[in-house]
Parts: structure tokens; C-alpha cells; sequence
């Protein structure tokens, strides 16, 4: 599929700076695109780039200029590099909308139109399945599931008995979502298991990546609420409650009970105690430890995670801290020169 | 089913103060609970709570009294939580006791009575599955496994050949155990493998969360004693020991030849590099990383991890060093103006 | 399989000091070995155990003489050591070498010859399978997907589509390769997907370990290159690309864009932050956070990570902040002390 650079812009609410009636073949990056292709820049510090790059166009933001090259200036060049590879890249799956004879589907379950249910998937008593669900090999869907409509779920994910998936939810492969959770309480010799009867709701347009794991409640739920994007190996305990449109990278592990705002960013490998509260907006740094309530706005960083400014300097001079031994070893020596100087009183 | 108060304490052996004879239908959360439910207060810092739950009974422990409230009193308001939870709200598991025909088990292994096979599940050769197993759909159990009666394998878990799991054993769902560890020789231009031709063993009662993986030993033995617990995510290298009843909570790292002992906490994030020894009754806070052998009974923190207490002084120093570093710029300056002050000798 | 002392120094290429002709019935570890068996040692700080073990002979390093012991010299020991298990212990696994009729195999496949597909494995459209690959139970390998010759994919791994596996590549269980990574454009409400079109390349005699995730690339690819070997629990995020023989030991994360050289070692848990290059030869110490490019050979400690021996310097100081903190208090009062026996100007 081409397209011409007007189309483009059309398409996208953009406007042409140069030739709009250049051919584009699709999208590379800026160091690989070559003639035929158009690129963007996302990041302020690769702008130089625009310079060399032979891509015949390049998706940027308004005010940038250049001599020679075609752009495409959109308020938000990464938005609309996105939605130029969904145009010209991702011709959409074709699914065969049917259950394969080798998945095993329980006859309580209740399946949509349009559904696939690729082989060796396993859909459990009383399961209700929304119409265009996709299910890939190896899905495990135990008793009582429910899955939105649009779902994907990719393969060997298990979603365990209780769990309820909302609209256009993405889980990818070998994830366990609603698993029992770890708690248990000492009987004096030994630990007796807290049964976990809880559930899991995944509310709509939430993604779930790779080998992530989400425990059901103890009595209760957990709940990922819309819009909110988790990445690959990340753990989330019992009864967490994460809210809207927020970030959660990979590696990331949220202890029980914690509350997570909307619009949070958990950077990759940071983690959060149990029982905590994470305020709408906060950003928390890559590999912190947060173990204190965080109020709505903040950025934090470290372990214990604190205010990144301070964090950063802290950090500074932590990688200081021999030359500041040796300060003080100074003054110790200086001073005792000086109470030698003064005498004894 | 509904029982009285009176029933629930004989069935713990509590007391009970108020109406021994309101009827209780289940357990919910003190902030959940409506009229019909027992609640608990796990934590004395949600004692205020008590006062304002709608429950109709809670939990507690001895000494804690209210106005108009029924209480229920153990010595262990939260085991009695949990016994309560499976008398009433966790009914048994049917589970079909039969090997469904899509199984692949192999001819010479050896399956006790009423073991469960999902579809899909794989049996290799030599293998013996004792009484009441239940292996969930996508199980792969390798040649010469054991697995003790009344297991329970949930959904895409691999067991590598020569894994022997005890009784009562619980795996969580996409967990591999047993899988080749990470040895490698350098040979001088690139690495050989290490053969890993040792087995893991998992013994009585221990459980194993989701997404978890232990790898079997070089030679010898990887071994998980009774009791033990460990959560989801968790990474167990080759030759590790951890004794009994300990907890292993999740994204924690055991490197290779590790050896922890009975009674030991790590909490999660934790990680213990190779070859340490890791005393009884040890504890270890979250994202701390071990790098020296710890003796019994100590409680550490931070990385790496030192005692508990000197290393939270050291976190909350650490917070104000930008202001310790403006003292030494006074102390200086002020040294300075001593000296000149006191001019040279 | 028995051998003399004489026949694994032949194999070996190595030097007997001692009785050549006493025979060896296999390889334990020095702690555990009786007579007939042979044992080595790897780390010189257990050489005193060469005097203490019931082994029959101890493979060692140049130079090394004990009494009265039968002694392998050989310049590696180690390598010596995964050399005689590889010949004594490891038996090859014989495959059944063909497709079993559960296994789901597209029309438009190339099989090669040899090739094992066990029960519950999916193969989808083009895919092409060298000869002699294996593939256990549960493996799903997407659309266009290429595997190379001697490859073994160990059970319920899932291979995205586009995936290009080398020869003599090792893939342990329930990891996922190619899955489509994290990457969103807020579009001032919420999150578009950034579709992920690239594709991820495993080169020549990569292993992979367990519970392990590598995204493709968004546009173009994510690549490991030939040799490096990467551990359990490890995850790799889009459009990284990791050098020749270099070692990712397990619960590493690596963010999007990053370039990794040849020869590393990234230590358990570490993470290296997106976009950040880390030069060839260059080693990593456990749980360090890497956020600035790395030149080339030098080793590194800590988050942020900085050289190793300042970093160790840093460790020590931190622990004894709070005597630090003493010192300059005490430091402040005998300031104070000389200001006031000085008096005022």
C-alpha cells in the first residue's frame, strides 16, 4: 500500500512542509530508512539526524525546519508515527472466528459469535466468552471467566476460575492472570494457608504483558482498571487495586492491598510495599522501593523511593563519599592542630 | 451455610462475647462487611475500625473490648480468619479423577487411583503419580518424575525429568521446576556448557507460586524441604537448599549452591548471591541483596544487606546528605577562619 | 561407562599425577564424592578439600600437589569437568524424531528431516523447521517463524511470529520470544499502541533459560547474537541487540533501544536503562541499575552503577554513616568550642 505525503497529513491532521505528493512505502527508523519511506523523530536530542537521514520524508513537530526534506508536522510526531505503521504496517489478523476441534469447551460455557478458540484451549464450566474474542493455543480459561468482546489472548496465558476480562483487552503469552495469592498465617509450628476465595477483574483496553503474573483477592478483588498498561514479568499481589490509564513497566512488583492512582508511571524493576498508597500522577523511578504512602503529583526515586531531585543528589554524593571521608579526616586533623595551638584552658 | 457464633467458636476453640447466637453467613473485609458477616482485625493499627464495621461479629484477640459488638476471641484472630474462610466459603474442588483421553500419558508410568489428568497434559516415561493428583490442562510432567499423593499442578507447569514433589505439594500455574540451570566453561574463545545432570526434589507441603522457576542440580540435588513456601516470580538457581517453613516471597533470586535455612524469611525483590549460607530464623527485608553468609536469628536490610536497624539509620542519613554536605562546607569555612584568626606560626 | 584415569586424560588432553589405571565411574562433587569417582575444584579457596575428599582422583590446575592423591592436571579444570559428564553422564536423549499426530503442523510448514514435535505443539503459516530440531510439548511457534538445524525448544515456549531462531539454540520452558514489546504515545487522554512490526533474531548457539521474555522490535529487529547465553527470568525489551558470547545471568532487565557488546557479563538482577550503550568486555555486578553508556572493559557496581572499587568504597562508608554522622557533630562542638575560647573579633 502507498500512500501520497498529502494523504498522509490528511489522515492525520498534519500539515506538509515540502513536496506532498512524494509516494511513501511505510516506516523505518531514522538511521535505516531509506528513499521511498518516511521516519520521525521523537526525542529533541536525534533532531541533527534530520539532516542525514535518507528516508524521503520525516514525521516532526511543529517549528522544526530544515532545508530539503520533506516533513509532516503533527503536534504529536510519536502519536502519529504510531498511527501511520497501524495504517500502512499492520494489516489486521485474519482469525478463523471458529473453536478448533481439539479446544475443550465446557458445555456451560457460553461462547459469542465470531469467536476463536485456537487448539489445545481449555474453556472450563459456566465461562462466558464475548463475540471476536481470540484465544491462542494453549489458553487455559478456568470455571466462571468472563471475557470481553475484541479480547486477545495470547498463548499458554492462564486465566484462572473467577477472573473478569473487560472490552479490547490484550494479555500476552504465558501470563497468569487470578492465580491464588501467598498468604499465610502461623499456626505456631508451621503456616496454615489463608484460602484466597477473592477474584480479578481486568477492566476494558487494559494490556497485560508476558510472563506477568496477577493474584485474586483474599475475599474481595483485584482490580486493573481501564486503560492501564502493564508490561512483561511484572508481579501484582492480592487485592491491589491499580486505577486508570496507568503505566506499570516490566519487572515492576506490587505488594498486597497497595492503591495505585490514575496517570501513574512505575518504571521498570521499581517496586511498592504492602498496603500502600500511590496518588494519582506519581512517577516512581526505575529500581526504587516505595515503602510510604505517596500523595497525588509527585516524582519519586531510590530505596527507599523519595523525592527525585533530592534522590539524584543524594546519589551524587553517595558516588562522592570517599573524597568526603577524607574532608573530614582533614578537618579532624586541622582541628586538633588548632586545640593544640590554643593549649589546655 | 449458615452457622451461629456459638459454632464458629467451639469449631476454633475461641470465646465468644456478646450474642453467641447471631447467625453468620461468611466472612468479608472490615471495610466491605455488611450484617450476616464475621470479619477480623488482623493489624492493631484498624482496631478504631471495629467501631465502625457493619459486621456482625469479628475476630479478635484476647483484651480487645468494645460497646454493642459481638466478638469472637482467639489467640490467633488471623488463623481463625482463615479457618473460618475454608469452613465456609471454600467449597472442595470436584475434580473429575480420571485421565481425559487427550492426555498423553506415557505406557510405563505408574498413575495411582483417582488422579486427575486435564486435557493436554503430557506424562513422560517412567514417571509415578500417586493417589489424588490432579494435573491441570497443559501439565508437563518429564521421564522419571515423582509426584506424592494429593498434589495439585496447576495449568502449563513443567516438571523437568527427575523432579520428585512430595505430598500435599501445591504448583502454581506456568512455573518450571527442575529445568537445566546456568553453568558455563569458558573454554577461551567462547563458553561450553556445564552438563546439569543433578535433580530437584520438592518435599511435603511446600507450595510454589505462579510463573516460578527452580533449576535442577549440577550434580547432587536442588532440594525445597517441608513447609516451605515460595510466591510467584521467584528464581532458584542450581544446588540450593532451603530448609523448612520458609518463606520466599516473590521476585526473589537464589543464585547457585545458596543455603538457607529452617524458619527464614526473604521478602520480596530479595536476592542471595552464590554460595552464601543463610542461618535459621533469619529475616531479610525487601530488595536487599545478600552477599555475605548470615547467622541465625539476625533480621538485615539494604544492599548489601547489613543488620536492620544500623541500615535504616543509614537510609535515613543517606535522605539528608545534601544537607550533611553543607555542615562540612560550614565546618570548613569555619576552620578556615580560625586558622586565619590564628595566623601562622 | 567406566574409564581409567589414563583413557580421561587421553580425552582430556591432560597430565596424571598419581595411578593412572584406576578406573572412574563418573564425576561428584567434592563434598559427596566416594571412591571410584572423580571430583575437581573450580575456586581455589576449597583446595583444602582436595586433602579431605574419598574421591578417587581430583581434577585440578597446574601446580597444584597433594599427598597421596590421584590427580588430573589440565589448564581448566572446569572445563575439564563439564568435558568428563558430557562423555560419563549424559547420555543423549533419544527423540522419536517425527511430528506426533496431536501436534498441530500448518500445510504451508517445511518440515525437515528428523525433526521432533511432541504432543500439544502448534506450528503456524510458513514456518520453516530445520533438521533434527526438537520441539516439546506445548511449544507454540507463530506465522513465519525460521528454526535453525539441532535446535531444541523446550515445553510451553511460545515463538511470535517473524521469530528467526539459529542452529544449536537452546530455548527452556515457558519462555516467550518475539512477543510484541511496550510501547504507548499519549494522545492527551489515554495510551495508543505503538504497533510493533519488527521482528527478533536469535543467532547460532544462544541459550535461553526459563520464565524469559525478548520483544521484537517495533520497527526492524531485537538481536542476540551468536554464543551469548541468558538465563532464567531474564527480560529483554524492543529493538535491544546483544553482542557475541556475552552472559545475562537471571531476573536482568534490559529496556528498549539498548546495545549490549561482546563478551559481557550482566550479573544477577542488574537492569541497564532504554536507549544506553554498553561496550564489549564490560562487567556488570548484581542488582546494579546501569543508566549511562558504558565504555568498553571496565566493571561496574551499584544504582546508578559506577566502577566496581569505588562503588565497594562507597558500600563500606555507607555502613558507617551514622559513626560519620557522630564525627561531625562532635567536630561541630569542638568548632564551637575553639570560636568561643577565641571570642569574638
Amino acid at each position: 500500500m502507498e500512500k501520497t505525503l498529502k494523504e498522509l497529513a490528511d489522515y492525520l491532521g498534519g500539515e506538509v512542509i515540502g513536496d506532498e505528493n512524494i509516494k511513501i512505502k511505510g516506516v523505518m527508523t531514522i538511521d535505516e530508512a531509506r528513499e521511498g519511506y518516511i521516519t520521525f523523530v521523537s526525542n529533541i536530542k536525534y533532531i541533527k539526524k534530520i539532516e542525514e537521514t535518507s528516508a524521503s520524508a520525516i514525521l516532526v513537530s511543529p517549528g522544526i525546519t530544515t532545508k530539503g526534506k520533506n516533513l509532516l508536522v503533527t503536534k504529536n510526531p510519536y502519536l502519529a508515527f504510531a498511527k501511520v505503521v497501524d495504517l500502512m504496517m499492520s494489516p489486521e489478523k485474519v482469525y478463523p472466528g471458529s473453536l478448533d476441534n481439539s479446544a475443550r469447551v465446557s458445555d456451560s460455557a457460553e461462547i459469542g459469535a465470531n469467536v476463536t478458540a485456537y487448539p489445545f484451549v481449555f474453556i472450563g464450566e459456566n465461562v462466558k466468552v464475548a463475540d471476536n474474542v481470540v484465544l491462542y493455543p494453549g489458553v487455559y480459561v478456568g470455571d466462571n471467566c468472563q471475557i470481553g468482546k475484541d479480547t486477545v489472548i495470547h498463548p499458554n496465558t492462564v486465566l484462572h476460575r473467577g477472573t473478569t476480562i473487560g472490552e479490547r483487552v490484550v494479555v500476552h503469552s504465558n501470563s497468569v492472570i487470578g492465580c491464588s495469592g501467598y498468604g499465610y498465617a502461623p499456626d505456631g509450628k508451621k503456616y496454615y494457608k489463608i484460602p484466597q476465595v477473592g477474584v480479578t477483574v481486568i477492566e476494558d483496553d487494559v494490556d497485560i504483558g508476558a510472563n506477568t503474573t496477577i493474584n485474586r483477592g483474599v475475599l474481595g478483588e483485584t482490580r486493573i482498571k481501564r486503560g492501564t498498561k502493564i508490561d512483561s514479568e511484572v508481579m501484582i499481589a492480592h487485592n491491589v487495586e491499580i486505577g486508570e490509564d496507568t503505566l506499570i513497566t516490566s519487572q515492576v512488583g506490587i505488594a498486597g492491598s497497595v492503591e495505585i492512582g490514575n496517570n501513574v508511571i512505575l518504571a521498570g524493576g521499581a517496586g511498592v510495599a504492602g498496603h500502600i498508597k500511590v496518588g494519582d500522577n506519581v512517577q516512581v523511578g526505575g529500581w526504587s522501593g516505595v515503602i510510604k504512602d505517596l500523595p497525588p503529583g509527585g516524582t519519586y526515586l531510590g530505596t527507599p523511593a523519595i523525592e527525585i531531585e533530592r534522590m539524584r543528589k543524594c546519589f551524587i554524593i553517595i558516588q562522592k563519599l570517599p573524597e568526603m571521608k577524607n574532608t573530614i579526616k582533614d578537618l579532624q586533623k586541622k582541628i586538633e592542630q588548632l586545640e593544640k595551638r590554643l593549649g589546655s584552658d
